[in-house]
């Protein structure tokens, strides 16, 4: 039996102006210990903007590349979303970071009026169309309940009010999920977990992600 | 009992020009979930240049700080080395990537012949003063070779033949390790192991790092 293959889509390097990196890690790690390939991809873009993570400020004239910084995550073994088809994959896990709502979409500017990324749209329809699951992690779900809002997923963001009540104006079921928590929608087969929206320690978000992941590829696996 | 203060030394963000970012956040984990508190650090001072991950090429005219880089692994929650005394740390780990080669020291460039950068050499030889354990993952073991090879600590990067062939012109005594496993200088202290100088995949590095990681919070453990 060949091994089942699941996309990482990533957002940049960094929980400010890319993508969360203990969440990015966390899920490389969990996939492989499950025996998963993985394909890490990120969009051929320019980030919404640079944030010194040591101050949080913004550095005025600095540009980086979503798909170059994604690759320091990947070590390089990244692949441009452009040219990734859904069908390469089982299954497809976004980690969150500010990236993943100021790269993938604009849901950090605009909410529940945000766009998403061409071709986010249509690789994360793309899986969802061929019957595979998706897992989104932290912020995330935002995007997801953008694209798939028709369908009315239930996922998590945590317990923050604002955001819950942004993805419920997109069509989401919100529904309230502790830390090392995981909501699992068996209908669509989104599965998500707040991780850094609550966690306090990198344990705490290590706990959910590893559910997700085991969520997510048990809901991929063959049937036999 | 107050729990133990290990710190994370990090040489910036990403494998070819700053710290190994798998290395970093599978040890900051591994150290969450054994109780241990973190403190991480990098020196402030300008990364020996800047490699783009997805060629491999260096950016010409770019420039990028160390500490601000590594800040991005740590979610902002990271301290200038220079303001770090060695007897707030009960242990010191130095995770790998180029940057523990090029931004902590030159061994990159010079090999047995490197310069460690004195608010690093402060640091390590402080907290190795004081009988505290040192963790040196990767080509990490090179630093930390240059700084204690007059007491020649029993160390390892793996199985390269001219990296160990280094370490032991600059006193080290190099043993060959399969990566998965550990070498514990228990003399010294100094606790090793190669991850990604050997590893192919992410989980091959986390189980040498575990290990690593448990062996340092034993040595650092009061004595009941």
């Amino acid at each position: 039996m060949s091994r089942i293959r699941v996309g990482v889509l990533l957002s940049g390097c960094g929980v400010y102006d890319g993508a969360e990196i203990h969440e990015a890690v966390i899920t490389l790690l969990a996939l492989d210990r499950a025996g998963v390939e993985t394909l890490v991809m990120a969009p051929n873009v320019e980030q919404l903007h640079v944030i010194n993570h040591l101050t949080g400020d913004v550095v005025v004239g600095e540009t980086r590349n979503v798909l170059q910084e994604a690759a320091r995550i990947a070590r390089g073994n990244i692949r441009d979303l452009a040219t990734v088809e859904p069908q390469e994959l089982d299954a497809l896990i976004l980690p969150g970071g500010f990236g993943a709502a100021k790269n993938l979409c604009d849901f950090a500017l605009k909410g529940a009026n945000c766009q998403v990324h061409p071709e986010v749209a249509r690789v994360v329809r793309g899986v969802h169309a061929l019957g595979r699951p998706i897992g989104a992690i932290c912020i995330a779900p935002a995007l997801v309940a953008k694209l798939l809002g028709e369908e009315h997923p239930t996922l998590t963001i945590g317990t923050d009010r604002n955001t819950a009540a942004a993805l419920e104006a997109m069509g989401a079921c919100h529904q309230d999920c502790a830390v090392e928590g995981v909501v699992v929608d068996e209908k669509t087969k989104v599965v998500s977990t707040p991780a850094y929206m609550l966690a306090r320690s990198i344990a705490e978000a290590a706990a959910g992600i590893e559910k997700l992941v085991a969520e997510v590829v048990r809901l991929a696996a063959p049937r036999s």
